[in-house]
């Protein structure tokens, strides 16, 4: 799994944190002494997939840069029991009660994304395939989102709309074939970037090997297709089944023989881990 | 229901936009002519709650402002019989395929949000209770998640530490006991917010209406003390249950006679609503 | 009274430093070597109410994080003999130099207007009313004007459009009446926020309180309206003075019982309280 | 009088509306229906001078496109008996209730400025005297607070540490004389600059002079030093009183002869305007 | 060549009228009354390939939408006999002149980029290599950098650390060998993006091969060297020459029959374009 | 030479590490462990005039603050022999790697700046003649730049058009002539700037000394123009030679006695230094 660049982590969370904090926290600013500090656990309470401590640390810190945040594990870590510490935070008590919620959100979700990719991808697990993400990701969350993937054990599809080259049935047509959309394609784009094309039949398939691209999606296509298609490329692209995956259809088809399996509700449909702060007995 | 300001829709759809696009859609811009125009239909292709129609419009609009983006529903509108036809989109094709996923990613999360906030709402009808979102929302996206709840007919809690005081244990510790909590949060809070406190029992209640609280949370309770509570307060204070509330749990709790019933899971555990472009058929 | 956010600070002063510096300070870069170190005093040379101080150490650390910036005193310190020492600074000079006017022109405002709340608040002093501001700010400076109105020992009003209900007469007319007005912004606005309504006359009153308002704007009204308006609303509601109040008409007005008389001059009509900096004696 | 650019209009009306709106203005948004329309008057209460009309108008504007902002006058324009209407604004009832306190906060603090420049303007009238400003300006609002001043008839001080050299005695100290301060910065700075230094008596004025400098700041002199230092300066370099100059002083510092009198009270203690917005009555 | 999106434009745009104007153009506020129009002709002087076009329109139309910006050539057109009118400016005088020199500033130096990338083609002529950019480029100013790259004929190497593999000496020695940084960089990456290895000589050219790579980087080889890489590499993989090339050393480089040839002095020494505004005579 | 101020560098290294990083460096966080070290030397491999350590040693830091930058040389070290080493960076390798080319970006591009700089310089030594720059800079860049040509030895022209009052012939003709727009200006503007009149011959020469500009541009003037527009003026005001010039013709326009000569191509037309970072061995 890679890892996120720390500017990434730092303007992510500041722009949460300015969110929820608007004008002031009301509460602590009026109720709780500007030196008191406080100690506090951070709780897996569900099973899952870690992930997100270093933006959880970051919410702590950018608030007061003296709040310690310990790690009990590292993102990846599989939580099988519960409750599970993760992390222990100590510090400044206004730092920690204003930034509690911003660090719990970003764990949350990211945990549950990481989780939902790892249950996918052991439900592929003996096939040839490996699970990947979609661009079905929710606004502003995107880097974050498909870390989360990473840390969960599947791969990444595309981040964005200049960093891989995916051609639909709106730029075949508007390119006049499959052939000449590849080729303008390549002579567009960057040639670091490979290019797929969304096959949604065998005709198109064999048009899409012949025009050389490096991918053929298979867009909900039957399982009986896809088998054809799959044998037809024989290795000469990469093949992606896509389309309306779940849980109870993803063996079938990573079965079929597809290299990828691209599964949008890891990202789109995202069901939090149970995390929170315990605070220590306040005597 | 309540709508959202201009200004909030606008720079939520420019930074979606920028994310999605990054350097320039290559594959639109290598293979679809300048000049180009279509025609796409947006389809609800599951049962739910429309939500988000006005930042599907911006992201085609801000790309081409000719773009035509013709309504068949406004937000708020229960789709019953899919698929149905909730809007048409019309002009630049580049904008309108770069545009594509932003616009849908907004949709099907919004409408996610919408339908989970609609259906807790019908398994209070007939009760005291109102169902009302959390601060559990995910990073960047608050204020849309909150319209989204009040689109399905639910309500809001606070948006952020600045708009409500929530008095939590750490606050009464610190403060020395509810009551100075309270005191304090009265006097720096500004008095157009009113004062809640998060009671864990019936003593804690007790502390919080002789405190003066407007509020009472009454947080992770069993129904009987929660019956118990509302009688004592007997309408001198708003009741709000709390506490990992599902779609099993909600009927009983709200029974209980308690005014509001928060449910994080609406914001923070989104199932996206099947939602989608289909382009005409092209010559 | 309560305390800014750090991050707040932080961002109001990288803006100001930014307008002030533009491309470069060029006086300062040009005669004054980079390791040339110095030390000034913060003197108030007028009485008054210090406030700003975290805004004026933020101005010289971000330029230079090892300046020291000293305090002799905390925001709220009443200054009555001048001149008096409030903090010294000791450190790089260019970063001194540099930021000396941005430190300044906040410290010199935010003083002005604690210094302005103050006097307002003492006239009302043995009556039942408070203080508090009014959105009448300098743009861009809501939250800092309004924490020195805190500092001050007045208190805030709402600070935006969107933390309180203030239901105005277009309200009203477009709702069809104040009982409708209310109620919908009830449904609309989350529970935390109170419901406030603008009443010119006293069968406006009634209504107000017939519809539940929590509290009952007395809008440029008569002493004798409001004292008559007080009465009648016998503690069911608050009451807030309002219109054009001076400090020569605030004492009469808050004799009548009313619970806030909001002043917009408090913040909007600001007369600098004089701070400056005196450098040491160079050898 | 110059004007504003467009860009520096646009920019600071959408920052000031999104710190009024915030999430959302609920009072109206509950209320008001989405196309009501309505029609106010922009009225000036007291006498002074009209700043901030293009402000007010970007505003409503900002917020929909459609509003009618009519100007009955310009910037610049001396209303004397009141009340004066001095634009009508017409359109979607939503925007203009929301925008109408950050239009009204522009206008009154800006001509409140203005009308100060105008009068300290008149104050030396028929002397060789302009009244100019300082950078003791509120944080943020210094390019409209300097249009504010030309608005009135004064003139512009330098915009910031930038654009213009003052050489005080710091910087003379560091450098070893004031001759060398100004030397290195001739070198330093854009020719495009001028010099000014800063003398505190008339062994200064002297060395400045020598030294070449195009401006010399008398200050904090007396009345008898200044008109000793105009005379032996003797038109080899600009003139400027400084120094705690108010309405009751600066005639006679006006008439010592010097070019110029900064005032920094004009930008840092501003009496806003009386200018509020009288809707039309609704059947 | 592929287009820009439109959402880049505008804010490459924004930002450079806002370095330009800052504070306001005040020699064009003081001197041209706000109603006055003009006309120019934007002439080349120089031979090269047009580029910024729409850059060159948004910076007037941004400042006025009224100003009519009419193309006489689209970019990528080739100018050889000078002075050629490529564009005719209409509309407010303050506008055009204010963004004058903004829209020069583009256009020079993007058609200066086109310009040399077009010399750099031309130059491989015949040959199968195609030349390529770097990520050399200015701050700030890369994805505008790389469209002019396209628009003179060239091709674009990836746009930044993010959407492409370049596995550089120290990933390989810190992965412990090619294989292995080729594996890890495949297991985290997109599988949209190609791994390119960069191999100082033909022993790890094999081990990039036998790794796998889809690019081989020839990084500073000799003739000889590249000629043998080619040939052992034979059509495994794409092959890029690398390493201060140079006008006078492409051509040779490129007859080794490598793929791409990568020129960093394209976008990192670039000769102005010779283009300025000619104002129409006034009466 | 004057210096940088540090909010400038900051703001500006961070964008430029945000365009190369995008979504991450995928190479680097896939190969490289997160506590790996390694050191690296910044060697030029070209003389001329180091410009832009500052930015360098901040690239490396704001990915990493424990990343060492020790300067072999500061800033304006002319490099006579090659390889040169200029700095050694020490610390977390993934920062290292990972802002690399930004460092090198600044570096060389400033350099060749700051190099071209001093030689324009050079080529005017002895006469009267100052060498300064233009606007004719690229987007994004102009504080840097700026900076960069002081560090070669030559002068700043204004930074925008906000800092000095250039007149053209537009705006003479907008005014009604040269005296008129002159007397426009310095009413309009702040006094501390000074007012340059663009001559396009002998006679607008006349008009602008008659007008009382303080700096009079000769535009494309011959060398015998020149000459006498210089003892015409005869020390009345600044005089400037521009338009067009060269290395190979400076020397004569210098010798015509200007004061400054400005050159375009210093900023516009910049040919890198040469300097790359050169990594240890690694065992």
């Amino acid at each position: 799994m890679i890892d996120l660049d720390p500017l990434i982590v730092d303007s992510a969370v500041r722009a949460a944190l300015s969110e929820d904090i608007g004008r002031g926290d009301v509460t602590t600013l009026s109720t709780i002494p500007e030196q008191q500090v406080c100690s506090a656990r951070v709780l897996a309470k569900s099973p899952g997939v870690i992930c997100g401590l270093a933006l959880a640390a970051a919410a702590f810190r950018i608030l007061d840069a003296n709040v310690q945040f310990e790690r009990r594990c590292d993102d990846g870590y599989v939580v099988d029991q519960t409750p599970c510490e993760i992390a222990i935070v100590t510090g400044n008590a206004r730092a920690i009660l204003t930034a509690e919620r911003t660090a719990l959100n970003f764990l949350q979700h990211l945990s549950g994304i990481a989780t939902s990719a790892r249950r996918f991808s052991q439900l592929v697990d003996g096939t040839s395939a490996r699970v990947v993400d979609t661009r079905k990701t929710l606004p502003g969350m995107r880097a974050l989102q498909k870390y989360a993937v990473r840390t969960g054990g599947a791969g990444n599809h595309r981040f964005g709309l200049d960093d891989g080259v995916l051609i639909k049935d709106n730029h075949i047509a508007a390119a006049g074939g499959i052939r000449e959309a590849v080729s303008r394609a390549r002579y567009g784009a960057s040639h670091m970037l490979k290019v797929e094309v969304e096959a949604e039949d065998l005709a198109q398939v064999d048009e899409a090997i012949a025009a050389g691209a490096d991918i053929v999606m298979l867009d909900n296509m039957s399982l009986e297709e896809m088998r054809v298609a799959v044998a037809r490329i024989a290795g000469r692209a990469i093949t992606e089944a896509s389309g309306g995956i779940r849980e109870d259809t993803i063996r079938a088809i990573a079965e079929t023989g597809v290299d990828l399996v691209s599964v949008g509700t890891i990202t789109h449909s995202v069901q939090a881990m149970d995390i929170s702060l315990d605070f220590d007995q306040r005597k």
